[in-house]
């Protein structure tokens, strides 16, 4: 029997997850703080703070779970730099104790490209080292390399799952994808960098099925959850305008880039496409389709 | 005000410190799962347990601490791979938010040399890379990671103790010098290494005045605490047979020296010396005279 508890999972990618792994045969137990009684026929609701007192070890004890897929973290909009983040740490670091302790047999555990020395232009799991710039990817970071000595010390089969840049329905407003797609419905102009810069852009319901195939299978260490293919941002966003019909909203280079951002976030995808046997299902032009539709129908970012 | 929030104040280091932090005008708090009631005149004494559900919250709430000497972690003798060591560290995460949000100015957290990289025979601060082989020192310098990242973010002063081999009264039994101090106090042999592998020793009354010292006063980063002379562990050994009057009863070369045992282990102490100011009273045969005349004393480890 494959019992799985997924924390996160009312999030932007949690919530995909949930399918991809009853297809997969799990019996799911979904876990977020303002998850509905039953989410999704079939799952298993417990709306339990992870973050409350004693709140990761009394979630294992209710579902004694022989497989983990931990989302759970703090929104991503205000999360690179809240202190937070020692608490999510810390309840990381107490679930996976918890897990080890109840029995667990396999875990996936969601880290971040934010993890990277960001000066590579190709980030690859054996090749790049670690230097997280925020304190999101630092604390990130700092969990998987207990985790990862945890689950040498335990024996328990282990992932970390390194994903990048995510898009699709329910994605968090703010974010590039939301902000554009809001703007091109709306009939605003939208107003984007010059978008030269070049990252990996995954559509999330890959990124879950991506996640459900990992923790389905025996592969252990990070993997990184990207497409594969990298695009200059520019590409995204004239893209959605064309899907929009509406190209001639779009303001590119009206806003400054960051300082610091790379010109190049490349994931090298062979763990995952090889390993883990993983191929996405949705291309970009698709995938970004698919996102605005959902937009148009929701009318309003979640 | 300087009032000091002293954790694991009941430990080997931690029931040192409290005299020091006095001596220097602090207000003394201490905190210890098992601590009497006034453990000492002028202390305060929170007898809370840190792993408790809320624990480091409530903790600080109690205190409102302007600094903060976090030395609590898992007792060493059952450290090096239980998986307690999430738990401290999720602790250890918690507690340093906790502090920074109550307004917090100064902060020293222990750490330790298991964190280095011991491939490499001195320990500096600046230059030798953290590589630490076990789930203890992993958890540590994860901690540390987190840590520097979010004094970073919250502008509080922040130093990361990185503590060598401490000995001295009150040392937890089942390490070299309590192992063969009770032998030669009892009239058995002692049976030891070869001892020809090199080490830094530090007694405990001084390893407590330089953790009161840097926490008095602005040095940030990591900081090596120990006594900037490494010897031969044979050396303490013949030493210690000599103070007792019985050095017929040492049975040197009699055990094995465990697997991956580096040949040395030196600490570059210019950090603590020219940036701190500190400089140890112990040389090692005066203070292993008084560590053996404790447990002459004591009669039995604590």
């Amino acid at each position: 029997m494959k019992r799985v508890l997924v924390t996160g999972a009312s999030g932007f990618i949690g919530r995909h997850t949930l399918t991809a792994l009853r297809a997969r045969g799990f019996e799911v137990h979904a876990n977020s703080r303002g998850l509905a009684a039953d989410p999704e026929g079939g799952v298993a609701a417990h709306p339990l703070d992870l973050l409350g007192p004693g709140g990761p070890a009394a979630l294992v004890r209710d579902v004694q779970p022989s497989h983990l897929l931990h989302l759970a973290w703090a929104p991503p909009s205000r999360s690179w730099m809240t202190l937070d983040n020692l608490s999510w740490a810390a309840a990381s670091l107490e679930l996976y104790r918890a897990f080890a302790e109840a029995g667990g047999r396999r875990a996936v555990v969601a880290g971040s490209c934010a993890e990277y020395d960001w000066s590579y232009e190709t980030l690859c799991e054996a090749d790049t080292p670690a230097r997280p710039r925020s304190l999101y990817g630092c604390a990130k970071n700092a969990v998987r390399e207990v985790v990862a000595a945890a689950a040498r010390q335990s024996g328990i089969s282990t992932a970390w799952a390194r994903i990048f840049f995510v898009y699709g329905p329910h994605e968090p407003p703010g974010r590039l994808v939301p902000e554009v797609a809001d703007a091109l419905l709306s009939g605003r102009v939208a107003e984007t960098t010059h978008g030269r810069q070049q990252r990996d852009f995954m559509h999330v319901a890959d990124v879950a099925a991506a996640l459900a195939a990992l923790l389905d299978g025996e592969v252990t260490g990070i993997v990184n959850i990207a497409s594969g293919s990298c695009v200059a941002v520019r590409h995204v966003v004239e893209h959605l305008g064309r899907l929009a019909g509406r190209p001639d909203l779009l303001a590119i280079g009206a806003r400054p880039v960051g300082p610091g951002e790379p010109a190049r976030l490349a994931a090298d995808v062979g763990r995952l496409s090889r390993e883990v046997g993983f191929s996405p299902r949705y291309g970009l032009e698709e995938g970004l389709a698919d996102a605005l539709e959902w937009w148009r129908r929701a009318g309003k970012p979640d």
